[in-house]
């Protein structure tokens, strides 16, 4: 029997299993499309992203292949495709840019710590089963954060979309400070090629369902054709640079050799002194990772009427992302555009991850030749063009009016976030959140109900017709009792019974209190003795099970010199005769 | 009409005219009398507190002069006594202890600008309207400073108790290593006589009515007489000194000459260094001194079923703490115990106050020759004393089962105050407070419901014998929808239906949640959106007035997929029919 428990055990951790079981043919030929729209559309995405992160091309096609299969197996999506991401890209970028001086120049070196760092990070949020800490990023902060990489993206293409020499290393304003200065040097044959990639994957992206229908085929507006743009610019591009041996005849910037094969055993390097240095960068990649990755997830299962494990997924992306730091790639993430890809091929499990992989492998192994002329713009363009998607500046705008503190947060987030960096911005924004989160429950809302016509239904006296007693106070509080709100709370009732002389009876209606702390436990006890010093009864209605048992634990039950009711319904009716 | 305004509005800032405008002769009896009482109590305390902080005696009777006229006059409490308190005294001996080498062992240059600054911060929440950040500091943290506070407070009046030498500006644990080891330093008639004032000032307290009912005079167990025990022991200790010439016969060391008359004009530095090194320890000892103060004008205020004003205390605590810059003090705050005794001894106004001033006048004009022979283990026995009344560790054994969150909080402040000092301490505590606060909120409690017999009443139907239906999920959700919890309410959500295949209607029961933020919103279009795909069709009930407003902004309204309930009876009576 323990024996057993253990294998089920263990099987729990490899969900690829389940998928094995029920495995069926007809599956195959689903996930077999899908894998390899999936692997094409991947290669040129991870060209780019390899290279916005500073890293060699090949960099982000090892990204693509153990950390994938690694996800395949481990993870708890079945559509999910892991792999290099922008955001993360950026921010091996921004790492690097502080780091690399002093490290000689070991590019590769920063960048599989960081996977192996992140690894850890993801892998100890499980153990300590603190996940969970990722929630507090809230959406504006994510929102803002995500707006402010994709501009810190941009600005670090324009360099190499238009030849002007620009050092990335530097920070984002005083690059586009050295970019305006130099903005003579611009290469206009780069610029051109760059353009017109970028106007050829929109147009791709925009009519070639309409062009297809034209020949006959008939295809969804959102068919994933139209994400077949990045690769047909790439094959363009780099016939158009071989035709006129642009990269030697007018300076067209070009990848250069890329090393084919597989990748090579890499230890990450355990000097102590970079670890401490890039744990801050690392656990918010690990953070961010996350969050994408989960919120990726959620919404293809929840297609499928399913759910992710959000446990499963710490360990599956942790061993990603360390798989990726033991084959010399970099820190990976469930990738939005690819998995959306993937789902709407029609993949049903995981083995289209695998096609994919093959495909990345085969590119690996016999393609990489064909990348050395591929010009760096043509990669900017991809780059620009992807996380144009990603921006929202909308919600701001939208949100402004009712949930100021909100856009407030996004907007700090995402000003912090361009001028301090990914990790003081995060940081900042989820601090932010949470003082505006604690100021609001702090400032509750405290209403006198009444009795709505002869229903059991009561409601706020100032904003509806309600029947209401002079000697009895029916007080809606609208928050849990907690420290930063006792004070408030506690100066409202007594304002409430100040200016209706005649109250004998408070009846505190619990419905909205979720719980009572020490703070809040200590507001009753006081509230209860003053009242009882001013000749009024105090009572609770409609207190909740949870809170309940507190205030049993706490002996306030015997303290209160009223009554708990079942419902205010009752309270009223019992208190309407007294007097 | 606008001069008019101007001269009531100009009136509302000093409210001791409201005072002066009803006062009667026999306001003044009772007032007289408070007056003259709290007065000798304030005298061998300030001396005390004095002494504690490290400042020569004459400082704690400055601090009980102006200050307590400037709050007489300024403040919305009536019978609140306002000088020098024991927690001020520490954090004050704290800053001396830690600055004053560098700063030539000018402790009065110190003192002073830790008022002024300490005023100045009172001023600057006010006007920026952020008083109520002081409600951050939550009942644990505060008992947890307080714990600590006294216990830190009994370490440093050891030594000056035993006649044993010890460094004060030592951290609390070198100090009572060092005391250990100079064990053998102790003046056994020093002890004597301090161990003698505490019991002498223990049986008073307790025996003293007794003792009175004895020679017919019946008074009430807490009578202010019980709290003459300092008093009368500084009286006895110094007598004993004299009678023996014990400072020179047996080495008991003695308070010395106190100068006396009326203060001196003082200016606090303004050297930009010290100010920049005091501001944390300053601003603490505001947010202290207002969190304390506040505590004991509401508690006195509602015992007259009256209110005092949280705004008008910052700027009459402000400009106590400001007078006694200017007059050689150190801070001020609201005393408990000598705020009781007042209220206790029949004070009615502020003119009782104005009375113990005078008090402290004569003292100062006439009588200070008398305390040079006054011990110091005298005075560490008073401070001693009076600091054990404020230490609760009971709470923590209370709370432990129900609060553990709060039990931890209190114990961590405990530690982090006596290991890295009070503004650490502190800092730690209230970001724990927050930290359990958004952990417990982000785990909301989510329960389906059903109706209580034929009642219109609905409870969870785990816990109750309740009425449901197979193909209506009425789910309550006990809190505010915010970003730390809606990934775990979506994924209870999701949870829920998944195991009720038969569901066709979710009504989800708004009477919990408080508010909905941007993560809140995007969550409700997600679940909306999800249960839709899924043939289930989205409900609400309950939803409070203010929520109801956002939802119809953010045109939630509109997308609902179903419909918006007034309660959670018409829900169900409406839905029941529907399949």
């Amino acid at each position: 029997m323990a024996f057993e428990f253990r294998v089920k055990d263990w099987r729990s951790f490899v969900p690829i299993l389940d998928m094995v079981q029920d495995y069926r043919r007809a599956d195959f030929n689903h996930d077999l499309i899908a894998g390899l729209i999936v692997g094409v559309i991947t290669v040129p995405q991870a060209i780019a992203y390899a290279f916005l992160a500073g890293l060699p091309p090949e960099a982000g096609l090892y990204a693509s292949l153990v950390p994938m299969v690694i996800y395949a197996v481990l993870g708890s999506s079945r559509q999910m495709v892991v792999g290099p991401v922008a955001v993360a890209a950026l921010m091996v970028a921004a790492a690097i840019g502080k780091h690399a001086t002093e490290w000689g120049h070991n590019y590769l070196a920063i960048s599989t710590l960081l996977c192996f760092q992140a690894g850890i990070v993801l892998w100890l949020l499980r153990l300590s089963n603190m996940g969970g800490v990722v929630n507090l990023m809230s959406h504006p902060v994510i929102v803002g954060f995500v707006n402010a990489a994709a501009l810190l993206i941009i600005i670090s293409q324009i360099g190499p979309l238009t030849g002007i020499p620009g050092d990335n290393k530097l920070d984002p304003l005083a690059l586009l400070v050295q970019l305006a200065e130099s903005v003579g040097g611009i290469n206009t044959i780069t610029l051109v090629i760059g353009l017109a990639c970028g106007i050829g994957m929109w147009a791709v992206q925009r009519y070639i369902t309409m062009l297809l229908r034209l020949v006959g085929l008939r295809l969804a507006d959102d068919h994933p054709v139209t994400r077949l743009g990045p690769l047909l610019v790439t094959i363009a591009a780099g016939l158009v640079v071989w035709a006129g041996q642009l990269n030697e005849s007018a300076g067209v910037a070009v990848i250069g050799p890329v090393p084919g094969g597989l990748p090579a055993f890499t230890v990450p390097p355990l000097e102590w002194d970079l670890w401490v240095k890039l744990l801050p960068t690392s656990t918010m990649i690990a953070l961010v990772a996350y969050v994408e990755s989960y919120s990726i997830g959620t919404t293809l299962a929840t297609r499928e009427r399913t759910r992710i494990n959000s446990h499963q997924e710490l360990i599956a992306l942790g061993a990603a992302n360390v798989g990726a730091a033991f084959t010399g790639a970099y820190p990976v993430a469930g990738s939005f555009s690819r998995s959306s890809v993937n789902f709407q091929s029609g993949a049903r499990t995981q083995m289209s991850s695998l096609v994919c992989m093959v495909v990345i492998l085969l590119t690996l192994l016999f393609f990489t030749p064909l990348f050395t002329l591929l010009p760096q713009t043509a990669l900017a363009a991809i780059v620009i063009v992807s996380v144009f998607g990603l921006m929202d500046f909308k919600s701001v705008r939208d949100h402004w009016k009712v949930h100021r503190d909100d856009s407030v947060t996004q907007l700090v987030t995402l000003v912090t976030v361009l001028v301090f960096g990914v990790e003081t911005g995060l940081i900042t924004g989820v601090a932010l959140s949470i003082a505006f989160f604690v100021r609001r429950v702090s400032r509750p809302h405290v209403a006198i109900v009444g009795r709505v016509g002869n229903s059991e239904a009561f409601r706020a006296a100032r904003r509806y017709e309600v029947e209401t007693f002079a000697h009895v106070a029916a007080i809606r509080i609208d928050e849990s009792l907690f420290f930063a709100n006792t004070n408030q709370i506690e100066n409202k009732l007594l304002k409430i019974v100040q200016r209706r002389p005649g109250t004998r009876h408070v009846v505190l209606v619990c419905s909205a209190i979720n719980m009572v702390d020490v703070s809040g436990l200590e507001m009753l006890y006081r509230i209860n003795d003053n009242f009882a010093r001013m000749g009024i009864t105090l009572h609770l209605a409609e207190v909740k099970a949870p809170v309940m048992d507190q205030l049993e634990a706490d002996d306030f039950v015997e303290a209160l010199s009223g009554t708990i009711y079942f419902s205010t319904d009752q309270a009223m009716r019992d208190l309407a005769v007294q007097n």
